[in-house]
């Protein structure tokens, strides 16, 4: 009976414990926050990341840890890497912390990126802006996410603002690209180096935050084989151990690699009903040496993130394959709280299934992308259809 | 957010637990046993299930109450329903854990049965086998399970051992049918009275213990209609809210009413990957008010018990839609320890991969009879594939 050690007790770290379970592992969750929703499946140790009175108990109890998210402190991944197995290990999570030394790996691999410039002070914001050019987005190169910590310039008349709002810590300055659409890799590797790599997921996001996933990805087999390859290529550059995501941007049939991030992802949820094996399972199979499951998709999925609240469960569960994901998170402005995933065996039906709800729980624009790049007129989501 | 009491901590509870867990269900269990295996997942309440100051504790910290196994004693059941919802209702409840009240039912329904008496003495029991003829089966009228509590006559000479056995408690004498083979129903009914079936499921007994089912049962389209309506009219009758399982003999295209199982039952566990929504989740859509889901199959799906001990995990997780489910319960003789599910799109798949799982795991006399029903020929359970 093996326990797996998480650091991070949110929703990924639920996700596993529950996906773990079948498996026969047991879990321990680290995380500051006594309220963290994982505690509600697994037992949680509530203490600093960097405690290491705590991290000592914590390292005793468990036979190998992972991370529910990536800003765990690297040298705290360093202390316990060096008492007992860690996937993915401290350097993958330091590079893949760092949006500067990952654009760098990116590059060093023969993936084409944004263009971006190291900042460290208002000399280098003001030459890199001229390099780059507006629109660009002046980035913290750690600690970043969903949409956090960073400032977008229009002009030159923003460089003082942007300065002044970021200015205290290493930066990156990114053009911004005028993308055709989002896309990501989930992918996992095994402890014997084997690869696989869920089909390609479409994403869209409000306000920084990922709000709908569509996998896989329509029309996207042309630049797949791309995108599997560039994760193949980062995941044994990293020698990296478990499920990542690698977001890209396509425009004009071109991918341009935006950033990876270490651990199961957001964009990969609706592979817990739409996928042979979850990215969740697949994950704890890796990190314990269990033979890596099929990535294989079932039919077409969407995932809808619920973002501050929950809507009603009952028209999602009225969906013949419509599930709910209920984080057992208190509501709070801009916090994800759980997530729907609808799944359907062609692309048609998801797309009636899609408008149905998005009318049933007054959703419209959260879904009317999935619709439009599904070819289905955004009209058919505000009306119901004839008989239901 | 509801909490779910759940009588009873095993693998039933446990699988409920999981499968509550996206739904924002949280979960209380009551147990005798300290180690119950559903403790991993769920806080556990240690007590005799005739406790009242404990199930008094257990009332204040739940919703609504339900069961994993069928033992409960009654007036528990009704002490508890007395203070806060109980489904199954105590009545369902009481009705199904009586082998002769439940077999008075099903004839009352319209339901064939196998022949049976009431045996309350040695006379009634010598009477009875006078009547039925011999072989048959003598079994406790309460508290028997995966063939506890039972004793097989196969002659005058056998009426004395088997009271001598058996003849402390009010019993059940039944004909013996040489049946074709056995199918179960797993059905389940809201509390608004919506009811949905499965697909049939045809099961496979070692030693009295459920060793293999196989969903949708092969060739059971014409019985099908008839069993679900038998199912529905059970269930209607009983006034029953949540899953249920109704085993069935088919003998010469007839099918015979066996037993009710008031929970979420074992032949039901392919249920978990192997239909849009699972018994699980749908057991607790009905107990907390949600709408049922989907009980469509996703191809076909073959459940192998595990007793006793767990075989290797790895032969399975490396089928494609190959699923290990370990309870987390230590080893024991008789013991059921967890089970596989392995689903392809199509029959023939399914029965290469069973074939290739055999071997693996040297299961060849548990897998065989699904090979069989498969119509794929034993023997290519004895030899590995070329190229595997």
């Amino acid at each position: 009976m093996m326990t797996v050690g998480i650091l991070g007790g949110g929703q990924l770290a639920r996700m596993l414990a529950i996906a773990g379970a079948p498996l026969g592992l047991r879990f321990r969750v680290l995380d500051v926050a006594p309220d963290a929703c994982a505690a509600q499946f697994a037992p949680l140790i509530v203490a600093d990341y960097h405690d290491t009175v705590a991290l000592e108990r914590f390292a005793a109890e468990v036979d190998v840890v992972t991370f529910d998210f990536e800003n765990v402190p690297a040298d705290s991944a360093q202390w316990l890497s060096e008492r007992l197995p860690v996937y993915p290990n401290p350097h993958a999570l330091a590079v893949a912390q760092d949006r500067l030394e990952e654009k760098n790996l990116f590059l060093e691999l023969g993936m084409a990126t944004p263009e971006f410039r190291a900042v460290d002070s208002l000399e280098d914001l003001q030459r890199a802006c001229t390099e780059i050019g507006f629109p660009c987005i002046l980035k913290t190169r750690r600690l970043g996410y969903d949409g956090k910590g960073q400032y977008r310039l229009h002009g030159t008349a923003d460089i003082a603002d942007a300065w002044a709002a970021l200015g205290r810590v290493p930066l990156i300055l990114e053009a911004f690209v005028a993308f055709d659409r989002e896309l990501s890799v989930v992918a996992v590797r095994g402890q014997d180096g084997e690869f696989r790599a869920y089909p390609l997921t479409q994403n869209w996001h409000t306000d920084g935050v990922l709000s709908l996933s569509l996998a896989p990805a329509p029309q996207s087999e042309e630049v797949a084989a791309l995108a599997f390859e560039c994760a193949q290529l980062l995941a044994d550059r990293l020698e990296y151990v478990g499920v990542f995501a690698l977001e890209l941007f396509e425009r004009d049939g071109q991918l341009l690699a935006n950033e990876m991030a270490p651990r199961v992802h957001n964009s990969g949820h609706w592979t817990i009903e739409g996928a042979d094996c979850s990215q969740f399972s697949n994950h704890l199979r890796a990190v314990v040496g269990l033979p890596l499951g099929s990535t294989s998709a079932r039919g077409v999925s969407a995932m809808l993130n619920w973002v501050g609240e929950l809507p009603e469960r009952a028209p999602v569960l009225k969906q013949a394959r419509g599930y709910f994901h209920d984080y057992g998170k208190s509501p709070r402005a801009g916090r994800k709280v759980g997530h729907a995933t609808l799944t359907a065996a062609y692309a048609d039906v998801l797309a009636e299934n899609l408008a149905e709800l998005a009318a049933a729980i007054d959703r419209q624009a959260q879904i009317a992308p999935a619709l439009a790049a599904l070819g289905l007129a955004n009209t058919a989501a505000t009306e119901p259809r004839p008989g239901s």
